[in-house]
């Protein structure tokens, strides 16, 4: 399969995976739920107002499949082929990703009320897989060169590994938060979304 | 990077933010409630008839999304390459896109009611919002000329930039009319949706 | 604007209309509602089966939105460039693809019961606007050649003029029907559909 | 039509093709239902844990909606013109695939309830269809190479022709084991999917 065939098949898999979380960011503000009928402009001002939970999980989910977004098109800056075993692992990070609406909606119900310790271990729990997925997604693409373009340099595909490797750790984190204080770990998740935002100088040009 | 690239890069942003456009767009017809079971065709049809303000809701959120893709459409004629914060400026503004059926559903159920007043108020007021997001995107984009293509005309780019200014003004306008006449202030939107609809002399081709 | 970035134009057009497509033809499934807890496989059977209505205008709608997102490719086969007006034509169309969910859902609901005249109308009714709605597109694109590629052949131009004039009033006999029985409407959007399907011989390729 | 143009047909269809299998398989998470307000983080819990019906159909239909978009993936690394009839078939496949979250959801609410035989079998039933489905298109495209690259070599051809008549009948077994036992049948499925994720040594490249 010549170069131009190859890039066809990434083009394909990238296009696909940004329906994916195109579709995923975009479904959680389903979760986002409609005040019941309320009597007055005050009471449905404090009905929409008593939902903040949904708002900031609404606003961490966002966030994370945003920065999840970035670093899959970041990646496939790099990446230029596909194999079988690539199109497995990527499954599996998009099944992480079309899954992240699920405990949201959990999260948003349940925060603030009793159960929202579990509500916030599931939450933090889906985004450590992912981001173990992401870790064996991008080294079983860069492991040898396997999958990357040919002039892909060494030391950014070194740098990617390295920070890479801190995303199970950091999530993991909070995930270990979520035991202890719910808010803690929610901020945690938002946190990490605004420091991945944040242009780290190893990567001037995302 | 080369040319070449830098295009590639657009225009999987582009694809991207062309997933969520489509995706909210099309979110907004679950606002749309089929009736509880009623008895005749005439309670039927009046069923449907009570429900105008949904139907209106839908259609001006409708065009205002149609709208904000006409202007991400047309920016993205002009601007060539990505950066960090480009990425970071698009998803803040597609947090705002993706949002736009909350506040529609809320307008929806409580235009006629009370709490009305509240309804159009966040409504009008995520408009305000996403306007605001437009300018920082395209004067960041803009800004010395960072990412634009490099035939991009001085004019243009000044025509843009001038026309956008508008945008936060007049939507905050519809913001406050919420606050005085929830039906102005909804008209005030779709009027809005219309005047950019139209090909003003400045903008020949879209 | 050269060649390649007009085809670049209508390529985000086509693109950002397809997702549109996909994804109204993917929420009709939405409609198809999983029966309240029944006591017996037997019962399950029955719930399933007394729900064919929604099969029917879920079958229906989709065989209607295939169909118009095949002409929709088809015209964009002659089209080339794109407009202020044509995008304006194009939003419009895509307004009525958008809603097409939600009267399938009164169909699906009302069909078979009091007030099916109703939900029959405007079901059909939908399709009326929309055929109409694809005409003005092809007319102001094709209309002294105004946006269509330069090779295009003026006789087949003129062949899809001639039978895109007949939708409306296909549509409007279906429409008509409603009013005097359902069955007999619905029977006829999805013959028109599987019409629409067989290749004519003035359109051997699609 | 010359072969850029070919490749645009193509283009066109795989993208709109893509975006209905990525709404589809998103949509899924629709399904799996955030518990009703329960009173603690125990029953929460377990809450979440007697849920495992839908997790394990939320997987399976991933899976299956996953392997069916590589095949749908591979196939159109052979095929690459377009005519009437595979935009046909390739419509009533989609029409299965968009199909796919109902039968997902009944199984969902029934399995493990009485009703679950039948849920199974509804289940099991679609991906029966959407195999004979996918044997139709792939039979109709490269009968006599009639829409094939032109350097498409026989050989994989006749083994992709080989592979996909084993589908039907695979499903087909699965559909048997859900008249006599669900757990077996749904167990089918997804061994089915993971089956079909290994890489053959008749498909080294997918």
């Amino acid at each position: 399969m010549d170069e131009r065939a190859d890039e066809k098949e990434t083009a394909r898999l990238e296009a696909f995976s940004d329906g994916v979380f195109a579709i995923a960011i975009t479904l959680l503000v389903l979760e986002l739920k409609v005040p019941k009928e309320v009597g007055s402009d005050e009471a449905l001002a404090n009905a929409l107002a008593k939902e903040w939970p949904s708002y900031v999980a609404f606003l961490s989910s966002f966030a994370t499949i945003g920065i999840m977004w970035m670093n899959h098109h970041r990646l496939f800056t790099h990446i230029r082929r596909t194999d079988h075993w690539l199109l497995v692992f990527n499954a599996l990070l998009l099944l992480g990703v079309t899954a992240v609406p699920f405990p949201t909606g959990v999260l948003a119900a349940y925060w603030g009320h009793p159960g929202e310790r579990v509500a916030a271990i599931v939450y933090s729990g889906l985004f450590v897989v992912t981001a173990i997925l992401f870790n064996l997604l991008w080294r079983y693409a860069s492991g040898g060169h396997r999958l990357l373009r040919k002039g892909a340099s060494a030391a950014a595909v070194q740098a990617i590994t390295r920070q890479y490797a801190f995303g199970p750790l950091l999530y993991l984190l909070c995930f270990g938060l979520a035991f202890v204080n719910v808010t803690a770990s929610i901020a945690g998740t938002i946190g990490l979304a605004i420091f991945f935002a944040l242009p780290p100088r190893s990567r001037p040009q995302l």
